[in-house]
């Protein structure tokens, strides 16, 4: 069998001691008002381990004293009239088939989880993840403590499995490396789409409609996460997603969308010119950022880290602020005192995979958790973003002319042994090639919706 | 105060007896995947009577022994730090002023409840509809009970509130007319666009895209209820949402979508060729779905019902089958027997409003509950959908030549004091005007993405 | 029928309005330690509708639309296997003919609470008492909703059946008086023993062993409440239930100590010199709390109150302690500063039954609740303990000769019409009949375990 | 610190891994009736581990990265007023002093074990015995795993410490050994009492209260679980404890009681005439079961086992069942299908401990568990019941002159270094002596409540 899943179901298991079961819940669908759902999106640890995309369905992964090991997955049972109201479903036949896993029905979990856990030393699975499943892996093993003479066969241990299977998704395998390749494109498409439909009194939200729907489009019907759409002072708030005002003519407005491709996550931000043009101040700024991104990407790869990258970037925004008397002082004493720090108070990056903020460990493996710390030492195989940033809100103590702007680059990057490959590089971000494309008419052949066509 | 928040606050008031407290939550953001949540959207009988956006707040309304009332609303508490990260807040000042409800931190809300519920004697909330609120209000009445000497002050009685509120919803003012006309008109508009875009080749997602583009693009940035677009075959299968399948010249496709603008709902559902042109058959069938639709529309009028609407709908759909041989036997006794249902087994039509299938009674108001029955009078002020359909999966029983056919015809239709409005009257329905419009270049002026040019 | 169990049901569903549901729960066996239980004790209201002695039982009441009553015992079902192991049970079908209601098996209980609350207007509950019930209700009231057009049908309100069920226990029939004499004349009995058998150098629970063990004789295996013997200052602290000091010559001993006799509670409570006499100081204050209990007494007749008993009461003690030099100024304003409250903190009586401290309003019948007020009128039926008291630690700011006196006298009192009836006059509580009994030989005939010689 | 229970403390310490926490909860007092509670009886673990006898307490063993290790007591904070009305507490400065171990208020409780937790690998609490105290630990990580950067600072397993506490209970040291021969003596007072006592015509009740009673006049107020007194056939009914019949001439008394003292359970069964003399039947069947054993004790010595005790007594009883006829066959063919089995059905005794069924497995130490299997070698220091029994029920096939004989013979026996030393040795079991005692007066001096006299 050569699917990535049931490789990836192989190496977990390889990790699991003998006398082991491991369980892994697809989620449910969630309601957005009263009898109607969001769009169901299965949980990232299932998806990763079997790509099987209905709701209510459980993995079970066991591994008995002899090191034997066996995959279950419970799925809901084919059933011709619900289906016909409320969708297909694969059932477990067509299930066991289709993805090539054991499948039983749904209907049997607490008999399934009881039978695998039964005389098994350990019961692995994610803490403070989900707490329907805790509720239920509670439920099981207090059924097999309370039969009579059966009260030892529970589980005498419970791990995390969330080290484990995050150490695996924090190195993608090929088929994790393509989806992620494909986010990327079909993300920076929308961002040149946003960036060339930009203009003065268009809304917030209409970019953020243009680059769903680009991504859409490609196949990528849902985000993967709410995009933020902030001009002017609005970019100074980092999570900002109402994206509900109007975009002025000389301000800057900041972007930070990607599409879920397959489940996997791009995370592109760009910050361009409401009208096409930076300003002065604007281009200075944008600039710093942009050499600090650079200096920062410089770090990213095998044997380097976040702290290193990070480093990097501080120095270079330190020196810049210092240039521009943002920041005032002996340079080296303004970097010891980390005083670029108010200007950039998120960190520089994170892993990207399945989830936009990836799971995986920012410390060494194994290593005594340091809250905080972010030395784990690159390695080929893992996603990650570099981001940094500048934000200036009205009010605060510098000059005025700086106010009121927010600037983020972000791309996504691939360690690779030689070094990294940048995702999101289709993205335009130096000066020059933002003001080019932006001053190109956006009817241009080749742009739009063309793809399709 | 003119807000007709305000004003429906007062309305409910007046329908609680003396000595009543009534409570109401607005929701908390749910989690798509570990660290990202899905768009928050407010608890519809929240926003009906409050019209604020955030999750975690509260409305209490209370009305003592004596018939004197009360408003509070608590809401979550500025704090500059999580909203530089999370986004901006209102907070009880300005939310007050804002809002016109006098407010109150959500960090007292424990305090706040206690307070609210002493001494009433009814304690009205709505039944089964938010575990976690359950959980809250039940540790409230505990302390009252638990508290020394004042357990006699805790509620007596537990009221639903939910049969007050949906039969205020149920007649809709001028305000949400005015939105649910907005609604109607930018979904119909997408559709109209979709129906201009299609061509064989095409993926079912790539309408979707379509439509929801249109929508956000006029700032209705969330559909209604997850859009079905199901080609062929996948138009019998009633919630079809995986929309993932090409669409093939020869069939038909169904459009079943509606956006949410200010939280109400359009619910529209169009059926047309893929190619622009119905075969003999799908002409046949889907005249007959019409003319069942406008049977059924000549009956949304005061003093009409559901059920009287139903009757003249099926009426014609089996004189319609029975014409085309698809039933057989004696027409009269078809009808008696209910024949058609099998082709058509969803029901006519439900309530719209701030949801999709919308509260309120299908029955008369006061009446003991009778299932199923749908025999409540139409009143001006109560909009609902009408869409008749019919469905043909393959294998069933006719001629193969109908194989595979489903139609669905659906529009939003308020009813007024002369009869009834169509709020959805602008996406052609004929098969003339339809083929008309898909005949048309998409890239004409006016169609398209031109709204915002 | 004749039963008294199936009167008081008669009272209740004539208490319920049409279109109701009633359910009370029988409680389940609960753990003391590891698989050992405590002896089950079935919920007061359960017995005192039922008289069924089993755990895990339900009596589910329900009167229709058109007032029409049913009954519904739920138990748990025959099981030969079990019932060599755990006991014996009796089985809906020995229940329905020894308990005279129709009876069903428990493990039917999710389908028959559904099918009970179906269609009723109002759920009624003894709310806040039983979580586990709770939740049940609640999933059964889900379960309506949830299911395709029987949402309407769930109960639209819940109703606290507390009130209803403790006003019909607040007047106690003729087989509830009965059953309560016969509680206070074996706790008398054990009282007049533990008397016989206290000399100084025993233990406290040597004093509760007597006690229990002469009820146990009569069949009355458990006491009502923790027994309290409590020598010298250990009579300060009011629910002393440690029992594990010496008793000394000189002091005073304390007990606090009832029977249950068929679920009904005797509460009495005798003060006494360990040695057999009363010193000079313990005489005085002895007398002085006996002089307020008799003025208390003499108020308890249909139309008094526990108010205008408690205010005899506090008269006579003020006036006693500000003879004896304990309070000092002018006795009126005592009287109206409550100056004797500090030297006995507690009330002076409470309704007794099924519950020592017994269910029923302490206020009129559908008054609007007013915390800590006494003023319900006494009416033949009404069981109450009339138990003043005086706790003078040491330390506290007397002449230190009153130091280490903690002294009450209770009794349990039914209102006649004519007045009341004293059901446990037959315990000793002059200072010469208890000296009087002490006097005697304890292995005096009659006396100690002779009544089942 | 030489306290037993600082060194048992140790014990347990030094099996837990270095990062771990253990806790270990009392318990809290659990309602009888409304406002009444049963009698407090610590968790066993934890009044194992403190001696501390205050519901709501805590214990929090940790052993730091380091292998250093703490010990922390939560429990209720000294409060005047609450003490005179509830009774005195101990408060965290007088635990310290008093139980030595370090203390502070139960208050902080989830402070102290968010900090005791952080940082750990492994968490310890006994699985499936406290549903609040999971909920609470629970809460407690889930505080941990949310705060910001600090989510991998909560432990990573969940470890049973029932299995390493069960180990250390299951072999007593001195003082324990010293409590439980405490624990015997009582109860085989008692039981030499109620036989005396015992006459046709009382009640069975009476014998339980006779029991109770002599155990309460030596301190050790309640019983280690509910007795049995079952005449005639109610012995048949193994855990028979409504003991609300008649004692019959002619019929046997089986009695199966034990007294708690300072938490250890004694447990001692003894059968005999209700009218002083056996039967030639009952003398026929008891001579059996006392003779099996006499071949189980002989049995229990160091380097044995259950299995092989029980072997020995399952052989004497099938020889026996054979010779009297109640068994017909070949006797090796009726030991080889375990004839008797049905005559016995219950096992042959049980670990006796702070449990009556006390912990330990009866299977070797870190074996893999086999359901229902028994081969724990015997140590000194294991205490354990040998309890074999007979029963013949009315109906059963055999002659009807054995019906409604129900015998058991139950002893508590420490296993020594020289085979094993027999608790309750001292109450009479063969027929001579059982005769002999019974034929006494009861009101002969010494007997009776003659101890305290
Ligand atoms: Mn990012
Ligand atoms: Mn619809
Ligand atoms: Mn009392
Ligand atoms: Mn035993």
């Amino acid at each position: 069998m050569n699917r990535p899943q049931a490789e990836r179901r192989q190496r977990l298991l390889a990790e699991l001691p003998a006398s082991s079961v491991a369980v892994i819940a697809a989620g449910h669908e969630q309601t957005r008002s009263r009898d109607t759902e969001y769009p169901f999106r299965p949980n990232s640890d299932f998806w990763y381990l079997t790509a099987f995309p209905e709701p209510d369905a459980l993995l079970i992964l066991t591994k008995d004293a002899a090191g034997q090991s066996a995959e279950l997955l419970l799925c809901r049972d084919k059933d011709v009239e619900k289906e016909v109201w409320q969708g297909r479903r694969f059932g477990p036949e067509q299930a066991e088939q289709q993805f090539g896993i054991a499948a039983a029905s749904i209907s049997e979990q607490q008999a399934q989880l009881v039978a695998a856990m039964k005389g098994k030393q350990q019961l692995w699975f994610c803490f403070g993840d989900d707490e329907a499943l805790l509720s239920q892996l509670n439920a099981c093993q207090q059924q097999i403590r309370t039969t009579p003479r059966q009260s030892e066969l529970a589980p005498q241990q419970q791990c995390n499995l969330r080290p484990l299977l995050s150490e695996l998704r924090l190195l993608k395998d090929a088929h994790e490396i393509s989806l992620m390749q494909q986010a990327a494109t079909i993300s920076a498409d929308a961002h040149k789409a946003a960036m060339q439909l930009c203009q003065p009194g268009m809304q917030e939200y209409q970019l953020e409609a243009c680059i769903l729907h680009h991504s859409a489009m490609q196949g990528a019907r849902y985000p993967a996460y709410n995009a933020i759409v902030g001009g002017g002072e609005n970019a100074c708030i980092l999570h900002y997603t109402e994206n509900n005002a109007e975009l002025c003519d000389g301000d800057l407005v900041l972007i930070d969308a990607g599409c879920e491709w397959q489940g996997y996550a791009a995370d592109i931000t760009r910050t361009f010119p409401v009208n096409g043009r930076f300003s002065t101040e604007q281009a200075a700024l944008y600039q710093l950022v942009l050499d600090a991104q650079l200096a920062a990407l410089a770090e990213i790869k095998p044997g380097s880290s976040f702290a290193l990258a990070t480093q990097a970037c501080y120095r270079v925004l330190t020196e810049g602020l210092h240039r521009l008397g943002i920041l005032q002082g002996e340079l080296d004493a303004l970097i010891e005192a980390e005083a670029a720090k108010p200007w950039m108070i998120h960190s520089l990056g994170h892993w990207l995979g399945l989830d936009v903020h990836d799971v995986g460990s920012y410390q060494p493996k194994g290593a005594v958790p340091e809250p905080g710390a972010k030395n784990r030492v690159f390695e080929p195989g893992m996603v990650l973003t570099v981001e940094p940033g500048l934000y200036i809100p009205k009010g605060c103590d510098t000059d005025p002319k700086w106010w009121g702007i927010g600037i983020r680059i972000e791309d996504d990057v691939l360690v690779t042994a030689e070094g990294h490959r940048n995702l999101t590089a289709a993205v335009p971000k130096t000066i020059a090639e933002i003001e080019a494309l932006m001053a190109q008419d956006a009817s241009d052949p080749g742009q739009g919706h063309g793809q399709f066509d």
